[in-house]
């Protein structure tokens, strides 16, 4: 076979992690923007990426049947794009939200708490896709350990909005929405511990020893 | 090779499939018994079965290198247990907040309507799940279809929890409880409507020619 015409194994897998480190950088870019509200951002995009990705990496493991590390990077790319693309729309759906909370009242306090719990879950999932690309498990276990914080900063903040909405029911409505806002950011978190347990398999072949540290919320 | 030591692809095929389906059946009781609010159902049975379906779909491709429909049987196998597992947590947290809304002020007609709307979820589920186990390409079509349906649904329920909460302060902490498990069981139609998509491309190779009808709601 022609060299020039065959990429190597080595060169599609490679390939395949740009592109996934892409889609990574697309899903930040859009999480950012979303809870800074001035997006619209064109998640299409995403989803046609995620498909590629996927079809690529079936058929590298059906052709090529790589073995260990090989396959386990190849399996890791699906994942992760997977996961990627469930972060795009739940962005997608903060920046929808967050056009509706335009027309309502208010509640300052709360929507910079919001804020706050947008970058420290943009910088989580920022940290474990660096954790992607320069396969270090020491770093991806460490986005994995500190998700229960995310998970604190969600529960004050439903506490919080519960608390402002009994005190005054006009703020019923934008309320909801920054509860679901709120939930969302929650579950985008969730998702870079799901990326950080898969980088720790990929790099390493062993499963993160102890079960994730959720449970106390109510997460999904 | 020995036959009887070596299972014929299609045996580990049919096994994998079967497998899919078991795991569909225990998270329809879970959902049924969740909105039932009667359940803790072990949700680490699920779990376990996901992560085997996961390798061996692996395995089967990276050893048997199947091309065409047993390719699409494969990789259907893996998404759907995947699809499944997830519907398995939104039971799983339903059935938490179910717990927590005994201890609140009771919101009945709202809780009849989320009731009526956890079966809708669980038959669509069940629908899909017989188009999965019967190849029926036609069968997953009409659930995928009838997705709005569903959505609808949630909507209608928004807006009436969201009044509900706005005449009666009391009715806010169970009436948020109440917006979530609609969400779940939205999710899992959102689920069912991925798995409908699945089967149709398994079957078919074809992907549903037009997109989605989501899109009105806010589905995240």
């Amino acid at each position: 076979m022609n060299e020039h015409i065959v990429k190597s194994f080595e060169e599609e897998l490679n390939s395949l992690t740009a592109d996934v480190a892409r889609m990574g950088g697309l899903a930040e870019a859009q999480i950012i923007d979303a809870v800074s509200s001035v997006t619209r951002r064109d998640a299409t995009l995403a989803e046609a990426v995620v498909g590629d990705i996927e079809r690529r990496s079936i058929r590298l493991i059906a052709l090529r049947q790589p073995m260990a590390l090989d396959l386990r990077r190849t399996v890791a790319a699906m994942k992760i794009s997977s996961n990627l693309e469930r972060c795009g729309d739940l962005a997608r759906n903060i920046a929808k939200r967050a056009l509706i909370l335009t027309g309502s009242e208010p509640i300052t306090p709360l929507t910079r708490s919001v804020g706050r719990m947008g970058k420290l879950v943009a910088s989580r999932l920022k940290d474990v896709l660096d954790a992607y690309t320069t396969s270090d498990p020491e770093r991806a276990a460490n986005v994995w350990r500190r998700d229960d914080e995310i998970d604190e900063h969600y529960n004050s903040l439903f506490r919080e909005l519960l608390t402002y909405m009994m005190g005054d029911p006009r703020t019923i409505t934008p309320g909801a929405h920054l509860l679901f806002i709120a939930k969302n950011l929650e579950r985008i978190g969730d998702h870079a511990t799901n990326i950080a347990e898969i980088v720790q398999f990929e790099v390493t072949g062993d499963d993160i020893p102890v079960s994730r540290p959720k449970g106390e919320t109510l997460s999904s």
